[in-house]
């Protein structure tokens, strides 16, 4: 809306007995308190300078201003985003956002003019424009940010392409992988994470600028040139909707609430990877800390923190969507708890992808526990099932059962299945013969596992190029 | 996994004593109860016959099994599809899930071939198959409905092209807007779900039939040729994550939450809208429940449901982020959570989106009322201050502090705008002239919001017969 | 634990290229930004004080230390305590938390006794019990904030004990009811949130110090003592348990969550009341905002930002939830994001808190809208269904009916039920008399509900003088 | 309300064609299938008929219907409890909830008298009644239920008493613990749930019945004595608040959520313990799902199924939070979704508590391996360093950092502190003695934590008896 506001402010000296102490200054203050963003919304100054000379030029466009008006507003805004970036100019809690901060500041700054920039807009079409704009950046951000930890994970997946470790289910072992192949499935997760960034980043790019309080405007703008400018596809189409969706909000906050699931199953791992009963991989110091008495102890720090963060943002998300349950439409002052769930989302979930990519780039796996902990068991077990399909044509329902039987007689005997005779196989099936041993060893399990997406070293290798061309 | 699973019972008898009332007979039948799935993954067997089908067809088109085996397994197939479409079919807790119910049954019913069938996959890969599968009809049923409820506001917004009534922020009249461009907002906002579902649809379209337990597989299969036969795309790539994938879930209840949030909106102004205070509109009787002995009494329940509903699917969004938090990779138990919040939400959705198509469908606007509400207040007074812009030259920001001053002689004068004398408005403004009448109606008002997305009936008009164009 | 952290960092230099720019120098910086506390934990410096001299005065009474490091430790904290109040403490990131941040300025003040502080301790007992000190006090200060907006509430209640409004169900007229009584439904609400935190309050006054890391301690401590000191009821029964127990934060939260629902609760009624439709109340000025061009519009911003709010409290208790969910013993880092949650439900709710009283203070109510409201339609329909039952001893199922076709009649007749005269009455029941006239005004129908709990004015009255003594 | 209710129903035929399908027979269908509760609230029968019960009780005694009434009312009631229990009630839709269902069948059992009944009540109370009275009952049951798991885990307590095992934190080995003293960890987290319960108990212990539809009533009735037949502490104080308030039910799904989290906790150590690294316990068969192919795998998915549960528990919290968020008063259809979310969380709960209770019972430990993972690393260095501080009154800091250079000797020599030469101690710190060497062995370091709580086998003995005499 366009209107200015104003609260009155009673003397502070009776406001302590009237307010019980909390609030030092009385009603004004605690309406001033829950009322002003200019605490978190100062974010959005580029965003809205931004949008106030793409305005102002579509407005000078079409002859609303003058051309003159039109330079002094976008040399006044210039001036504006410097002093921002310098650091000197003073946000105040009078002027309640970062809307009225700016504009009061070009006002001294230029003088009239600044008060024709205003013309055919309001906060409600203003602020929707910038919170777009920097939702759609921070997609951006997210999309380099995704890819960067990709590309850590695509590296070590090439380096372990044929290391050999558990596959788990339940967190039992149940038949050998690569930890390479194992490493990809996090490019997967992370791949989808991207995409839908893109999708919804092509979604939320229609401008509403021009949409007004509510109801569009009389004015005879050219609402396409202002989107154009901002890089949009081009305007909303309904002004009562332009300023009354925050969906965008709500879809880069479900977005960064799936990602960080992956993420946290990525950290859980890692937790559960560097523990000394498992070993798998060992972090680098700079991810890690230590203890002074200790020296075993390497605590996965940063790991547990990335398991934990998402916490905070699927929070956020359905604080939210709480937020918009509900809301009649068009604009409630509601809606001004949408941004500091986005931004806390936003910075969380780059420190926890900066912080998971640099946990991949610098972590060391350790094969031979990898290999002690997935000999463990009769991990190739499937492979002597699948063989008997394969080459006795035993149904494989039937071939599991007489898997089950040999795996028994090898648990009996204290060994592994390539190293039970072959005779006490043919006492459960005679039909089994020499060629079964060339199934059960791990290198013959992985090795065999060609399928398009298998564990196969040779088809991890192809995964690795494909994921390369994919995504980086 | 492809391991029957065996618990030993101990007799129901003792177990009383043990387990102490609540569970009658002991350890076998709590963890039956808490372990089996078959009560609520029934829901899946037309997709689990189908998939089955897919996987024999491919499996004897590349030699795995006979033709002979593929026939008797399609036939037997067929003949389960049969039995459940007729209610014929004994689906039992022993057998776990709806993979084992039909599988068993088809073994009764063929004998040694079902046992071929599963050669190559594993139930994992299976139920992810499955579960996709599922999903992907539900966001196409999902799309025809948001599709219906579209037409039906469309239909009404093109009834009420230029009937007029306040534009709301903060529930307090702000300008006059159509109801016509009011009900179009809502167009917008389910356009965009659907555009959601869409991109969901797309991306979850990968076939994870063939990564088998986690692993891949040994067998020459041919993933594309089951992916295609499916209706997917093609294969996922990564066997590992195709069986601990359940991003297709959380996305789609991402966004049955986010129009969740929108049939609340909706629902809450229909609330509004029928109290005795608002009437600005009248429900049918079919949507509302009366009162024999208050018969003014129209109680909107359909609306408050459809309002309240939207918590239990953002609850069941937020359960299985839950779930999915923090999971090591492959399969977990864990993810048996992933069905039931999907089928409620879908089920929840589909009865809200019914419910809504249903109200709008019948619902008849009381234009009086909404004439009676808006011209309470100033709601021209921004048109005036635009007219100060665009006639007189002043700058926005003073235009406005000139229309309140003139708005203040008004409400002192106990009129309207458009009733306020001339020299009046002169004696605030010299350069005042008679032109300014023309933009103080209503009708002026709304008719003068011609910029694109605006509320001017022209606008609404074109923007009804766009929305056709684009939506329906 | 006890153990100092360390962190390898390497030259910013080559930082940059490694870590993609969002991290400007590296790993180092990442761990740091994602592991240091001292941002937020800052809030509990009094508490870790409080803790740390409770400690010392322990240690030396059981002989651990002697009385002269006692003193030397009480002074230095006092001084560190001074400093901080004094604003003159600088927080460093590299202590990274407050515990070490206050031990390091205490072994700058008095050297060597600060390195006999951390005796028989850890950071993992010593957080647990600073942070629960911390809302220990919390759940004071809601304590009393709560009762600030009761007494508000009640001092409303008595002014309008008798204003007749309409009562709801459906947000339709049900019933009158007087405006005092529908306030004092709040206070009823607002004392079950206190009776919630006086519980948890009780319940969380345990105190774990003396747990050390996770295992208890071979000091030969006192920990009855420490607790005393503290103001525990005793000390907590298991280390481990002590350690890794946030219950009191997930129980502060769910309190802070039920009592923001109440308050949301009454903010969308506010928001209604305001609407030019109900006119029910008006704000003070403090408490909406205005436009300088629409005079008649006061927002109800602060009621609206009320309302809102609650989504942030549900959040941050949903997202501690996440945290918590499947933790291994003991102290895991994903525990380090319990504090900012309460924190900010702390801030939000004590701001909320202030907000609503500060309007409930402030409001004045229109009689003359709300009997407006409550004469629409026939809001004494139960009285004459209850007259029927009472006065011609006609069962109530069957009073009802009879009361539903007199309804009609007046409805035909476009009068209310004290206006239509007797023979229509005798038309649907030959027995009904001139009595029944006593019942049909809206003051019959109030004073009439006497039962406990009801809404007569005397009773109302009565309920008012019992909110003071129970909760003020 | 009181108010019966009439849907109109189109012809199903032209249905079809309006609603498109998924609802057969138009709007009726979907108003019916949106609005009937009785598919899941006749769960609350007997609190409906004990509900009952009372309110005619008291009708008696106050004169309000006569003895001969009341005699009626309560045997056809008795009559309708014995069907339903019989399974020979049939409840329809048609009557919409258990309250109508009830009294349906009652008139045609009992005929007149039974319209009598309803006579001072609505069905606003009647459920908030019942409700509560439901809910009551669930809390006593989830008091018995944590109870017989805390009996469980004292029980198993008791057995390991003296098992030594890591206590670990960030999941690596910090100091070695008894495995008695790590259940009774537990057994605290389970008395909380048990206290929050007991105290949700007492304050939701307020009869609604009387306040009728939201007012109160003029009906001479005794509230005290309908509320102590029920077994209710006294009458809620304020009628709207009794008809509008459902704390009890949030308050029970915040007390079902944070048990959720103690059980997913005791779960997700459950899956790590049972992993082939750990192997610290052997669950029983009752309790896993095997492998007929992999003998050695032993799926913890009781266990999993446990961790996962609590995601729907806490969405059932979350869901019903947002349905009562911004609810004006009194009584909103919204709040019909109260029921299943509760009725959910008590199955959920019970069914965890009893699988989890199971698995106790069962587990076996297994203390070698155990032991084998708590010497990995140097678990008694704070026992060093604490010897270095008791024995040679260094300071607690200097004594830390002595330990640690002492464990890297150690570390370097690869072997255990116990196991390094005095010498080499003594060159690191010249007063070192032999003495050092009896704090050095792990059952040295955990029989030296007597403090308070702490893992000192005579500490956990003691425990023990404690817990059993404070829980069971």
């Amino acid at each position: 809306m366009t209107e200015p506001k104003a609260t009155t402010a009673p003397s502070a000296a009776d406001a302590n007995a009237l307010w019980g102490g909390r609030f030092a200054s009385g009603p004004a203050a605690i309406m001033q308190q829950i009322n002003a963003s200019i605490g978190f919304d100062q974010k959005l100054w580029a965003q809205d300078i931004a949008g106030s000379k793409a305005h102002a030029t579509m407005l000078a466009a079409r002859g609303i201003i003058s051309g003159a008006d039109r330079d002094a507003i976008l040399a006044g805004l210039d001036q504006v985003a410097g002093e921002i970036e310098a650091g000197t100019f003073t946000f105040t809690v009078e002027h309640e956002d970062i809307h009225m901060n700016v504009e009061s500041r070009l006002k001294e700054i230029i003088g009239e003019p600044a008060g024709r920039l205003h013309t055919a807009r309001s906060r409600n079409d203003q602020v929707a424009t910038d919170f777009k704009l920097w939702v759609r950046d921070a997609l951006d951000r997210l999309d380099g940010d995704l890819k960067a930890l990709q590309e850590a994970l695509i590296d070590r997946a090439e380096q372990y392409v044929d290391t050999i470790m558990p596959g788990f289910t339940h967190l039992q072992t149940a038949q050998p992988v690569t930890f390479g192949h194992h490493l990809l499935a996090y490019v997967e997760m992370l791949g989808r994470d991207r995409s839908r960034a893109r999708d919804a980043r092509a979604r939320l790019n229609e401008c509403p600028l021009g949409s007004a309080a509510l109801a569009g405007t009389p004015y005879p703008i050219d609402r396409e040139m202002t989107a154009g400018l901002l890089g949009f596809t081009g305007p909303t189409a309904n002004s009562l909707d332009a300023v009354s969706d925050r969906d965008f909000a709500l879809e880069y906050l479900s977005i960064a609430s799936i990602a960080g699931t992956h993420l946290s199953r990525l950290a859980e791992e890692i937790v559960i990877w560097c523990t000394t009963q498992f070993r798998f991989i060992r972090l680098s110091d700079a991810f890690t800390t230590g203890s002074s008495i200790m020296p075993q102890k390497r605590n996965p720090d940063a790991a547990e923190l990335v398991r934990a963060k998402v916490g905070r943002v699927i929070g956020a998300l359905n604080g939210l969507l709480i937020v918009m349950k509900g809301l009649p439409l068009a604009y409630s002052k509601d809606m001004q708890e949408d941004k500091e769930p986005v931004f806390m989302a936003d910075e969380t979930l780059a420190l926890c992808l900066a912080a998971t990519t640099g946990m991949i780039r610098d972590m060391v796996a350790d094969p031979a526990s990898m290999r002690r902990a997935v000999e463990a068991g009769f991990p190739t077990a499937t492979d002597l099932a699948d063989w008997l399909v394969r080459s006795l044509g035993i149904p494989f329902r039937d071939a599991h059962h007489v898997t089950g039987r040999i795996v028994k007689l090898a648990e009996e005997a204290g060994c592994g299945l390539a190293d039970l005779p072959l005779d006490k196989m043919q006492a459960v099936h005679p039909d089994i013969n020499e060629g079964v041993y060339a199934v059960l060893t791990l290198e013959a399990s992985v090795n065999s596992r060609t399928s398009f997406g298998g564990t196969a070293p040779e088809r991890v290798k192809a995964a690795v190029a494909m994921a390369r061309a994919r995504f980086l």
